[in-house]
């Protein structure tokens, strides 16, 4: 199903000083299946993340919020919990207190404090969660935490994800080397019953706090927030990067520093790789398309063209047929808000084919040489606007009926 | 396929004074198939449009303005001249040359300027319009002109639509009666090859030249402006509103006289039966789905999260599926950009089934009871956001099988 992406071997997947982790089967939606996962982190690991921009958000989403909030300078965080199964979104007052409780739970097993513990679930939207079956599964968790089940932890927070997601990579920093490892899950921005993107990434950098939730919203911006599925944002989305400074080199506080620059660019290589994991992996996906926007005026214009592009039903639904139907790309274009584009200097490439020059069909473009990129997997649509120097990318899959039958046909 | 929809009973529409209309089979794309469709006005009517706000707007539709901006404070127009099966979009200089051809021959045969003439198109975008074979059709669709044929009019400017859509109707207008009689083609606010929502509606009302222009902005805004299919905005989309001013009444001069308003509300009427229309006939539509958002703060606030929801994929293969997963509406009310928005204010009601209370699941709501309004074929979404008064309303369809095979397979 999943367009060219298979299983992380196992012994691909490093372990990360100061990092272990434990998984069980908690029967939160199903029996006999991993659905509880956690990340406990050394003492000095500094955590930073981001989340969903939903209004919607889930409680989880709010007490791991308050808790990075009351982490202080030093981002000082003792462990993660995640469920699948679930999302405990939707669920008013009740769900903050379901949150509160599977934390407190934990910090008591690792004897932290609560607010050292940060939640995240992922599953059923507007369904109590089962905390009671949450709460008894951490001490097996706990007990079973072991630095090597990387590939054990992504199987544990897959939903309808048809291929665990991780990466992971030893990079130069300075004079020493990191090992940056991650996890994710999600097949949409959002699914079914099944909300959520959720990642996590973990390295033995050392970084002060502030660098760390500088490097997560640089990696952020460079990965999660350039896929799209459906355009669909989740309740759920969260992002989070752990340094837990167990590698053996001089802390990294300078934001203009090459070493900085290194580590962001380190974690930002998994960050892509997992976020195209999703993207590959993608309801009913049968093809990965990178959209490229160059010579626009700003960067934000550019992502308002491409994700228009992204999102548009008809074109990704051409994609899905190999059908090289590109006025629908002129269309998207054309409606994407750029309120004082001219169209006369639009451009529009399909892999290396020019398909349309200054905003109508190029006199020497064939449909043939359409048709050949269109039946590939992997596809680069790129507009070129003309009229500046900005760039923007997203990537995206294309719209096939199994996308419908997934969503359709998911609860009945 | 259509919900709820069949074509009009030719008897049921209106002739309006002033108005013939002449069909002819052209040959643009298809053989012995309606596709060429020339309305003839008598001197004295006035015209009014609104148009796509798409930057890659076609080439009639660039003529069109340019012709309505020249018709004076009258906006005396002539003739409409409209074909089916090519869209001359995306065509560039060589798409205007085409359209103004079109123009120049219809006035020549009506004995009128070429700028008392609007051209539009639908069909394939990104090919060149076969502008013989048009200017071939026009003496047949002139010679064969009378005022009956308004069900005809609607089957020639068809493409994939599967029903014909008119709509007809006497109003009483201060003392005396009105006639507006309309068509319109869509099945999508834009179709895959087949491109464009158009909309024309005449009537015999005498009313000034600039309130035509109000009461066409009035009436698209409560109508063509209230649909979506896909999201997808199309490059060639255009309503009209042709006053002949045949009609036995002292002329309407005054926007805020009760004639203005009666006849302002008739237009609108008849509008918002074509525009519902499109709906019914939607890409692979099986239900039919009012998205009312109400209590918000401004009217575009409630526009924003109404279309949030009508455009989430995820909610639409949810009412194909006839699955009261009503989690996925609180999403899209979450994402849709009402960036101060309390969700602990926000009910949703699934037409009289209270479903969510204060932002959560709603304590008595049974799924048996969102189970049985999903299965309906009409179907409201209440969003109550309790945060202001003022409302909008959205009418959409859903999201099936069918609008993947209609846009993945149409030309293949």
């Amino acid at each position: 199903m999943a367009v060219n992406l298979t299983a992380p071997d196992p012994q691909s997947l490093l372990a990360v000083d100061g990092v272990t982790l434990g998984i069980a089967e908690a029967g939160i939606r199903k029996a006999d299946r991993k659905d509880l996962l956690v990340v406990r982190l050394e003492d000095g690991a500094r955590v930073a993340a981001v989340f969903t921009q939903n209004r919607f958000c889930a409680a989880p989403v709010v007490v791991a919020r308050e808790h990075l909030a009351q982490s202080g300078a030093n981002r000082s965080i003792r462990a993660l919990v995640v469920n699948t199964g679930n999302a405990n979104a939707g669920t008013g007052e009740p769900g903050i207190a379901a949150a509160r409780a599977t934390c407190e739970t934990l910090a008591k097993l690792l004897g932290c404090a609560p607010a050292q513990v940060l939640p995240f679930s992922t599953g059923v939207i507007m369904e109590p969660l089962p905390v009671d079956r949450v709460v008894a599964g951490l001490p097996r968790c706990v007990e079973r935490v072991n630095a090597g089940r990387w590939a054990e932890a992504a199987e544990a927070i897959m939903t309808t994800d048809t291929v665990p997601k991780a990466a992971s990579g030893r990079f130069k920093v300075g004079a020493g080397e990191i090992t940056v490892t991650g996890i994710c899950k999600g097949a949409g921005m959002i699914r079914p019953n099944m909300a959520t993107m959720l990642g996590f990434v973990a390295t033995d950098a050392r970084v002060s706090g502030e660098l760390v939730q500088l490097a997560v919203a640089y990696a952020a911006d460079r990965s999660f927030n350039c896929i799209t599925v459906d355009g669909d944002t989740s309740t759920n989305d969260s992002f989070v990067l752990m340094a837990t400074g167990r590698s053996a080199m001089r802390e990294i506080t300078d934001a203009g520093s090459s070493e900085y620059a290194a580590f962001r660019d380190a974690v930002t290589d998994i960050a892509v790789k997992l976020a195209q994991a999703i993207i590959r992996d993608g309801e009913g996906a049968t093809k990965f398309i990178t959209v490229r926007v160059e010579n626009g005026r700003s960067e934000s214009e550019c992502q308002r063209v491409a994700y228009a592009i992204a999102h548009s039903p008809l074109v990704k639904t051409a994609f899905f047929a190999s059908d090289p139907n590109l006025g629908r790309i002129l269309a998207a274009v054309g409606y994407a808000g750029v309120d004082d584009l001219d169209v006369s200097t639009v451009d529009l490439y399909l892999d290396d084919v020019l398909v349309a020059k200054g905003g109508g069909r190029y006199a020497r473009y064939e449909e043939s040489d359409g048709q050949r990129v269109m039946k590939q997997s992997e596809i680069t649509v790129r507009v070129v606007l003309g009229r500046g120097t900005a760039a923007a990318h997203v990537w995206t899959c294309d719209f096939s009926h199994d996308y419908v039958s997934i969503n359709a046909d998911y609860r009945s």
